[in-house]
């Protein structure tokens, strides 16, 4: 049954968080009492829809139902999940968490995007206080899979299967602290930019650029323990720590001392970030990070690391199963076009229809038991030929699958016919004809197929060539 | 002419500098006590040699020669680039440099690889003060673009062209600074996970994964500022530190003291990096990070943003220029098979094959003068069909070139034959019969070329029509 959230506080934290539900096919009701509320959601939504689905190379959920409620209570009644991203204020915080489970269901999860207070803070005098946890975000929330997860240890076990299911990456926080853990980090080097911008050591470009050309590409994929457990070579993590600690002492860090914001390094830090990056408004910037978020993350994936194995996770776990009736043609893809394989002419460059192809045979490999296991056991299909015509355009965002239908299945030989099509008109956007042969992985050189194999490539055979050859194959 | 850099100190960073010199075609010369530096040389080179080549989409320089000096003194008399990575120690700095400067030419750039030290300091008692600065990069130096560069104005902005002439981003630190720029947010990052691991809160891992699965991400792209610039929203920088300003006064952060480094706290360090990490090798965790770290550099180069705009512009700049010799079949692509473009049968995907026609029929459009600056004036070419056939697998590192043939180039029409075979041997790895047809970007339909592709493609034609069909493409 579909899945209700109820986000509680409509800006940039809570639009993010009702993007990331709904596109995962929950349904969403917003409660903020700005005019412009829905303007603003609408906004992070079209950011989302461009992105989100791009992560994912299977097809993803129907969108869930997005409404306004008139009122807190009527937001939260029927909620599973609500989730709170009001102003940082604890008396704000505490009148919202009355009225939420004055009328909310006892066995719903109520979240709080806070970054500052701990549970014990937001618990105080409320009626079922084990109801409320921090679940603290990452912008943009559509794209970054961090939530931390702090309080009790059952409501936070409950939370974070609902957040694994949505594809995110909960992190319990065991031991409730000031910002959690993530925070902490980031406050550490605000201060230490702030101070030398304020000593004219550096602009914000030139911190910015030291940190994205160097560790901040390092810790897109490792974090700062595994990074240096390389450093320290094979003596490993002490020696590491034997040959940095000494530098603990140094006085490297303005860290013991606060810099005060005074007017003069406010416009100083704002008039340095226009040099910067005024040239784009702020929505380019948003999309030119989501474009490479996204990009960065699908490229991580096939490596099964990081951000990269989530996503592949996420994927096997929503992948549907493979095409069971044998005598029609078979669905063997449905995705989304994901932005990071368009080209300088605006739409899917020529070589990703021979990817959704290749995918497109892989799944038929499956289908006859050269799966990954089989793979593993040291064989494989290998491609002969892909003949692809391409018929019309198709852009990031647009749903598309693949019809295949087996022209031959016998001995070595895997042989198919391929439409990609457009979901919603149908399109015929490109054909492929497509023959792989089956290989031993150790010779690198054909080879029959095991018993098992042979005997479902023979089923698939009879079912589909009893099937007419495709309209655009006929010539 | 071939330039000499002179490695000092031949450690993890010192065969970083080695690598990234000697796979950019200059001629190397270790000079390094340990007797087990050519081992551990070697073990960085293997290390660089399957990775840096994969940041680039065009043939890589001819490496240059690697060669051990016997004493500092044989070692630095003929090179350019001095780069100094002995110990931490001011002491050991001033006896090298010293010992350099009575022996290297006076226009050698001699740089450090110091995390610590000042200019100031390195200089102290030096012969030629100003010849010498620090050149402080981030690990591993073979592939993560930051230098960051401290000391005489004249000297540094030498030093940054023939680090940009090598792919590098140097950034000039204006100021001298305990521990530059980038580091000082390490430092600051590194004493806050110190008390977070002491007071139990979080391990290695759970702090790893709260830099790599939220911050990390966003800091591989964008740094700081840039980042909270988008999170003020309309309002910018301004109000964004209106809004996070009044945090700096709560006490979020340790910072203010600093862990004592005991045994204790060392060996919970360790002991949780191994269970993090342990199943790993250190020679398979620089593995894994250098294919995450190519494989994210790359996505963000079709992006054209931060490090892969920068991986974009270096292949520009040593791009070959477009075949000239029309009457000949037109050499149009060279470039080794990057590690993300093989698959699950270990050698490079079906579909790469046909990104490599793709990009070698730019090459060809690119002839006949649509460029991206005709593509920008609203015309371009679309693909009417490829016809593929697979011959030989190709692996990661390999080198490939493409041979394209144009068997029409009429009017509406460019039909190409391409071969892409192996540098080396030479053999013939797949073939590509390939149509494309002239389209208006606006209507994106198909209509005659301008005057000038027209005539260019007449002169192209009429060459390449006296050329022999190529062998693979009859039958």
């Amino acid at each position: 049954m579909t899945k209700t959230a109820a986000i509680i506080g409509g800006g940039v934290i809570g639009g993010g968080w009702a993007a990331r539900f709904l596109l995962n096919g929950w349904d969403v009701v917003i409660c903020d009492p700005d005019p412009e509320a829905e303007r603003k959601i609408g906004e992070v939504l079209d950011n989302a829809r461009r992105s989100l689905p791009a992560l994912s190379d299977v097809a993803v959920p129907q969108e869930g139902r997005l409404s306004f409620a008139a009122s807190l209570t009527e937001a939260v009644k029927d909620a599973d999940w609500i989730q709170e991203s009001v102003p940082e204020r604890l008396e704000i915080k505490h009148r919202v968490f009355a009225e939420i489970q004055a009328n909310c269901r006892k066995d719903a999860l109520i979240g709080s995007s806070t970054s500052g207070f701990k549970p014990s803070e937001l618990q105080e005098g409320a009626a079922r206080p084990e109801q409320i946890f921090v679940a603290h975000p990452f912008n943009p929330v559509y794209l970054l899979p961090l939530i931390e997860l702090v309080g009790n240890a059952g409501t936070t076990a409950r939370a974070k299967s609902v957040l694994e299911a949505i594809g995110m990456k909960p992190l319990i926080v065991r031991q409730e602290i000031d910002a959690h853990i993530a925070d902490r980090f980031l406050e550490a080097v605000w201060r230490e930019a702030l101070w030398l911008i304020k000593d004219g050591v550096a602009t914000t470009e030139e911190i910015d650029d030291a940190i994205r050309f160097g560790f901040g590409l390092r810790w897109a994929q490792m974090g700062l323990f595994e990074t240096y457990r390389i450093a320290g070579g094979e003596a490993g993590m002490r020696h590491f720590i034997a040959q940095f600690g000494p530098c603990l002492s140094w006085p490297w860090t303005k860290l013991m001392d606060v810099p005060e914001l005074t007017d003069e390094l406010t416009d100083r830090i704002a008039d340095q970030s226009d040099a910067q990056s005024g040239r784009h408004s702020i929505r380019e910037l948003e999309r030119i990070r989501d474009d490479n978020l996204v990009a960065m993350m699908r490229a991580l994936k096939p490596r099964n690391w990081g951000a990269g194995a989530l996503l592949k996770a996420h994927d096997e776990r929503v992948r549907p199963p493979l095409p069971a009736e044998l005598d029609k043609p078979l669905i063997t893809q449905r995705r989304v076009i994901p932005i990071d394989w368009t080209d300088y002419n605006g739409h899917m460059n020529e070589s990703r229809y021979g990817q959704v192809f290749s995918d497109a045979g892989d799944v038929v490999m499956a289908m006859v038991g050269a799966d990954q296991a089989y793979i593993d056991s040291g064989f494989s299909y290998f491609t002969v030929y892909n003949n692809i015509t391409y018929r019309e355009e198709t852009r990031a965002g647009e749903v598309v699958f693949v019809r295949s239908q087996v022209f031959e299945a016998k001995g070595k030989k895997l042989g198919m016919y391929h439409e990609l099509c457009r979901e919603g008109d149908g399109a015929l956007l490109a054909t492929c004809k497509q023959l792989l042969v089956h290989v031993s992985l150790e010779t690198r050189r054909s080879c029959e197929p095991g018993p098992e194999v042979s005997a479902r490539l023979d089923a698939l055979h009879e079912a589909q060539m009893k099937l007419p050859k495709p309209e655009s194959m006929r010539d």
